[in-house]
């Protein structure tokens, strides 16, 4: 861990990674060959990238009943509750259509509508993400979009992982597609002969998935474009070093590139922290990569009082945010910047990524500083309602048609000024 | 005005404008020009494409005084009235922070923060339009974002045009750039010596301006892609063709690319609508761009009842949707893709264009099937809120624990038994 004493945060300049050009120019030639290539295209790529020969693009109902089958039993339970949990957290995201009558009879509005169709990104490989596909899923399902698709690439035994199509089948999505990488993103956003276009898609990824998105940005809707996650702590005296400490090391096993951050009022506490994470990293069997991330990410950021440890974290905007201080909510006031807050010392940032909840698909390097969690309103939109009656128009005709004059718009002003009761129509 | 008689709306999908990969390297270009370059950079692209030499970037204090004292007082009072009315419909929009407490003592909530810094795009060169000022800016401030900027090109006599600063006086928006295209995109994004970055950037703009808000995308956030815009409007024969003709070509006027197209019951009023578009073309000032419109993109089509109407528009997602049928609540239901929908004979489009309140920068080229209209949400963003008990801790921790260990995150699993009385710490 970097200890920062001096109130400088110059390291988040560094964060965002650029993406080299031959990674684009590579993610631009897989989506044009799969919108003209289509499933050939798509099993040409999995053979390629993933080492599978897929007979078929979409996965069967007797193979995810088998994979379900497969999962232990203390899991399955696990997936049930957390599933019962999300669902009650976003069910009360739901917006709702709302009218108004105004003056003189004019009726204003916002209808609410749930997306037709939403694709979920499920990562796979090696790893195995049940609680991504909840965390997906679920949203989208609550706010009433019909079809919701999930896409995953086959691990080397060339299935999608057992927990993943586990975790589909408790919470009823049966459309399953095993493909991965920039292609799979293709696929969702302009179909193939086995996949019908999406028109929205959501999930992190890969560097290639995440230039796949932004290249597909604009065709179809996407959530936001993933990057390394970040953690940062906000701790005092009061604190559980211990504890602490096995949280950061909890965001560091992810990825080489995640940031654990800590930051202090107390240089002691800080200290303490960082031998208990130097004792805990080595019990840790993913040792390798939390080590590259504590060595080369992890922060310990020293403030004088609670403002300042405010303030570093509004320039951080962390993913997850602990505030792990005597008086949490003291200092959550100050917090304008942060993805998820964990308040208090029981709020371990797991709690959050599997089961309290709020979702666990949050903006990361540094974009919580204008984007939210993944959640019902990443499922649907609202369209507005204008309804003026005959009152009105008479009355604010002349205002209207003036604007649009002014703006050079002619045609909009005669529009108005047609039903204007004894109005002289210009031309 | 072309007639589809068959249903068949395979015209849709040759609606995507692709951009050409010279435009996309010559707005890369400039993006890390200005990068490196700054205001010089600025100044230069000034010079090069409004062929302005500018002076200072930010406009003057005295600047947007004679300049508002420039407009004639009508159209003053009329942007003071458009401004109330906007700023009433977008107070309605305002989400509130909540938390809530569940079983065992958890709390889980949102809490809403205002974004802190948004730049404006305003389309300049030869035209004005105050009232993009206004759709754009006064969301932003009625969310609460303490830095509001807006951006627009110089005009040729090396202003910005005298409606636009009068607009951005009305709302009180002080900071103000006399540049454009995708090198004030640039600025917004990744500042200059002038010019502050901002978190996100909203706004209509030409090829050049969207293609360089795809661009910065994932650095900063943007609003959507704006392309070509549509009305549709759904009429039977009780409605008066000489205002549907009006309306369609209030659209048609704004754009060579625009579509306008009437969807009808009636063969006989789709005629006549033809006729009186014929007609009131000849006399518009815009006609050249509006017979562009009407001619090549411009449809008729006929259904067979309000249902495969329905059908039809929400295939199209337009823009604007006009229902102007007989009863147009029978309809609404029936709705699920369009971005603003104006109800009944005398809610023609330039209405909500101007005044009535609702945002006029709405989904264009079909993204209404995903995405809402500029409004309050698209400048808060929420943060999640999770406090779990000790009991609550205790109670589920084993289940959080199996969940995370299934997914291979031993870190996971014991950053939260640590926190478990008498638990078996593994490891």
């Amino acid at each position: 861990m970097e200890w920062i004493n001096d109130g400088n945060l110059d390291f988040l300049k560094k964060r965002k990674v650029e993406a080299k050009e031959e990674a684009q120019k590579s993610v631009a030639s897989i989506i044009s060959n799969v919108k003209t290539g289509g499933d050939e295209a798509l099993k040409a790529y999995t053979k390629q990238f993933d080492g599978i020969a897929l007979e078929a693009i979409r996965v069967t109902e007797s193979e995810i009943r088998e994979a379900a089958a497969r999962v232990p039993e203390q899991v399955l339970k696990a997936i049930k509750q957390a599933a019962q949990n999300i669902r009650a957290f976003h069910e009360k995201q739901v917006p709702q259509s709302w009218t108004e009558t105004v003056d003189q009879g004019v009726v204003l509005g916002q209808k609410v509508t749930a997306l037709d169709s939403v694709g979920v990104y499920v990562p796979g490989g090696t790893a195995c993400y049940p609680s991504s596909v909840l965390m997906g899923a679920i949203p989208a399902l609550v706010a009433g979009v019909k079809r919701v698709v999930l896409v995953s690439p086959p691990q080397k035994n060339g299935l999608i992982a057992d927990g993943v199509l586990a975790a589909a089948r408790e919470i009823g999505i049966h459309e399953i597609y095993q493909v991965g990488g920039a292609q799979a993103i293709a696929a969702l956003a302009y179909g193939t002969e086995s996949i019908q276009p999406v028109d929205k898609i959501v999930g992190p990824g890969n560097l290639y998935v995440m230039l796949a998105k932004k290249h597909v940005f604009g065709d179809v809707a996407i959530d936001s474009l993933a990057g390394p996650s970040e953690i940062a702590v906000v701790a005092d005296e009061t604190a559980n070093a211990g504890w602490i400490a096995a949280d950061l090391l909890s965001q560091a096993e992810h990825d080489r590139l995640s940031m654990p951050v800590l930051v202090t009022t107390s240089q002691a506490f800080g200290k303490e922290v960082e031998q208990e994470i130097e004792k805990q990293l080595k019990e840790l069997p993913r040792v390798e990569i939390a080590s590259a991330s504590v060595n080369n990410q992890g922060k310990i950021i020293l403030v004088k009082d609670i403002q300042e440890a405010a303030a570093a974290v509004n320039q951080i905007a962390p993913e997850h945010l602990e505030l792990a201080t005597n008086d949490p909510h003291e200092i959550l006031p100050l917090i304008r910047n942060a993805g998820a807050i964990f308040l208090g010392k029981y709020s371990s940032e797991p709690v959050g990524d599997y089961f309290a909840g709020p979702n666990h698909i949050i903006p990361t390097n540094g974009s919580a500083r204008y984007a939210s969690p993944l959640g019902v309103d990443s499922f649907i939109k609202h369209s507005s309602i204008i309804e003026y009656s005959d009152v009105a128009l008479q009355a604010n005709g002349q205002a209207i048609a003036a604007f649009a004059r002014f703006e050079g718009l002619e045609g909009h002003a005669r529009a108005v000024e047609k039903r204007m009761k004894g109005a002289v129509i210009h031309g």
